[in-house]
C-alpha cells in the first residue's frame, strides 16, 4: 500500500510557482494578494496566517486587513470595492466563514470575478461547469494534482466523489469529468442509498463529507486509491493536546485494502494553499493578458 | 410500460404560465423576450419560429432580429447590447449554433445575466453549480418537470446521465444532485468504460448523447425509468419526407424492460421552450423584485 504524502508533490510545485514569481518580477511585474479576514475565528487566523506564510516563500507580496467582528456588510463590501479597483493587487480573498449577521455569498459576488483567487464566484464556477476554467477550485485542484503527480490515471476510470459541498465534492466531481481527465464520475451524499456499495466500485474513490474515519474497508474496492479530503478535530486522551486530527477515511483499515491512501494530516490539506498560490500567479498573469502558467 | 408523451404536461404548465403572464399584465408589468437570429440555417429558423408562436400563445411580448450571415463579430455585440439597455426587454437570446467566423461564448457573456433566459451565461451556471439557481437549464428543467409531474420520484435514486454536453448532460446532472431533487447522479461520456454495464445500474437512465438509436435494450434495467434528449433524423425511405426523427433510444427494444420510456418526438423536445418561457416570466419578476414564479 502506497501513502500517498503530499510534501514532495507541494515542494515540486511551490519550486515552479517560486520560479515563476521571481520570473514575472523580472519582467516588472509584481504578484499581489489581498486577504480580508473578518473576526477572531481560531482556525480562520491559522488559516490566514498560512497563507501569508506561503506568499512570503513564494515572493508574492501580500495585504492582510483584520476586521473587528462587529464590521458591517456594508464596511466589508466598501473594502471588497477598494481591493476591486487597486490595480497592485492581483487576488482578493475573504477568508470565510464569516460571522453571524454577514451575507458571505454576496462578498463572494462582490469580488471582480478576475480576482477570485478562491474559484468561489459563480461567474468562475460557471466557467468550470462549462468546461472552460479559468481559476481552478483550490481543493479539488489540489487532489488532481496528487493523482497526476503520482501517475494515477484518470481518463476511463470510475471515480466516487462522496460530499456534494460547493467547495470540494461537487466542483471536483465537474473537474474529473471534463475532457482532459475524462473520468466516469458518480457524486454521493447524505441522500445516497447503499453508500458503501456504491464507494466499493470505485478505481478511485474521494471522501469529502467531515465525518471522521466514516469510510471504512467495506467501502473500497481491492486496489483502489482512496484520497481523504477530511480535516476532523477528534478527542485523544494520548495526545499532548487532548485531540487529534483525523480524515473521513479509516486509514488503518482502508490501507489492508487500498493500493494507495492520501494520509491525514499530509495529504490533500498541505496543497489547498499551494494551489491558491497558483491561481494568484495566474490572475497576475491574465491581467497582463498572459496565457495561464500550467502545472 | 408507460410511454411518457409530454403533452399533458406541457399543456398544463403553459395553462399556469399563461394566467402568470396575464396576472403580471394586470398589474402592469409586460413580458417580453428578444430572439436575435444571425444567418439562414434551416433547423434555427424553424426553433426561432416556435419560439416566436409560444410567446404569442402565452401572450409574451416577441422582438425577433434576423440578421444577414455576414454580420459581424461588432454589430450583433451592439444589438446585445441595446438589448440589455432596454427595460422593456426581459430576457435575451441569441439562436445557436452562430454562422462560422462569430465567438458564440462571446456573445453568451455579452448578454446581461439579468435577461440571460437560456441560462448559458458563466455566472447563472455559476449559481447553479452553487446549488442556488435563478434561471434553469431549459432542456434539464423540461426533464426534471416530466419526472415531477409523471410522479417519478428522484430522491435517492440512481440516476444515470449519458452525455456531458454544457446544455443538456452536464448541467442537469448537476441539478438532479442539488438538494430536492437528492439523486445519485453518474455522467458517463465518450471516455467512460463499460458504459451499459454502467446504464443498466441506473433507476433513471437520462440518454443525451446525439446518437441515433443507441441505448439497446441490455443498457437497461429492468423497471428503469428511460428519458431520452436526443433528436436524431435518419433517413427512412418508408416516410414521405425520405426521413424521420428517431432519439438516442432504441424506443421498441427498450419499452419490453423499462417502467416507462419518454418518446422521440413527443417526449423532452416540446419542454424546451416551455422552459424558455417560463425563464422569460422569472426574469421579468426578478427584474421588478419578486420571487421566482415557481412551477
Amino acid at each position: 500500500m502506497i501513502r500517498l504524502a503530499s510534501k514532495d508533490i507541494k515542494e515540486a510545485i511551490e519550486k515552479d510557482l517560486t520560479q515563476e514569481v521571481a520570473s514575472l518580477k523580472a519582467s516588472g511585474v509584481e504578484v499581489c494578494l489581498a486577504v480580508i479576514l473578518v473576526g477572531e475565528d481560531p482556525a480562520s487566523q491559522i488559516y490566514v496566517g498560512s497563507k501569508e506564510k506561503a506568499c512570503e516563500r513564494l515572493g508574492i507580496g501580500s495585504l492582510v486587513t483584520r476586521l473587528p467582528k462587529e464590521t458591517s456588510q456594508k464596511e466589508l463590501l466598501a473594502l471588497v470595492k477598494r481591493y476591486n479597483e487597486d490595480p497592485k493587487v492581483n487576488g482578493i480573498l475573504c477568508q470565510v466563514p464569516l460571522p453571524k449577521g454577514l451575507n458571505e455569498q454576496e462578498v463572494i459576488e462582490a469580488i471582480d470575478p478576475d480576482k477570485d483567487v478562491d474559484c468561489f464566484h459563480p461567474f468562475n464556477l460557471g466557467l468550470l461547469a462549462a468546461g472552460a476554467p479559468r481559476f481552478m477550485p483550490c481543493t479539488p485542484f489540489g487532489v488532481l494534482q496528487i493523482l497526476k503527480r503520482s501517475n494515477i490515471p484518470t481518463q476511463g476510470k470510475k471515480v466516487v466523489v462522496v460530499g456534494r459541498s460547493n467547495i470540494v465534492g461537487r466542483p471536483l466531481s465537474i473537474l474529473l469529468s471534463l475532457k482532459g481527465w475524462d473520468a466516469t464520475v458518480t457524486l454521493c451524499h447524505s441522500g445516497t442509498q447503499n453508500l458503501a456499495a456504491e464507494c466499493a466500485q470505485a478505481d478511485i474513490l474521494v471522501a469529502a463529507i467531515g465525518k471522521p474515519e466514516f469510510i471504512k474497508s467495506e467501502f473500497v474496492k481491492p486496489g483502489a486509491v482512496v484520497i481523504d479530503v477530511g480535516v476532523n478535530r477528534v478527542e485523544d486522551p494520548s495526545h499532548p493536546k487532548g485531540s487529534k486530527v483525523v480524515g473521513d477515511v479509516d486509514y488503518d483499515a482502508v490501507s489492508t485494502k487500498a493500493q494507495a491512501v492520501t494520509p491525514v494530516p499530509g495529504g490533500v490539506g498541505p496543497m489547498t494553499i499551494s494551489m491558491l498560490m497558483y491561481n494568484v500567479i495566474n490572475a497576475a498573469r491574465f491581467q497582463k493578458g498572459m496565457p495561464p502558467f500550467q502545472l
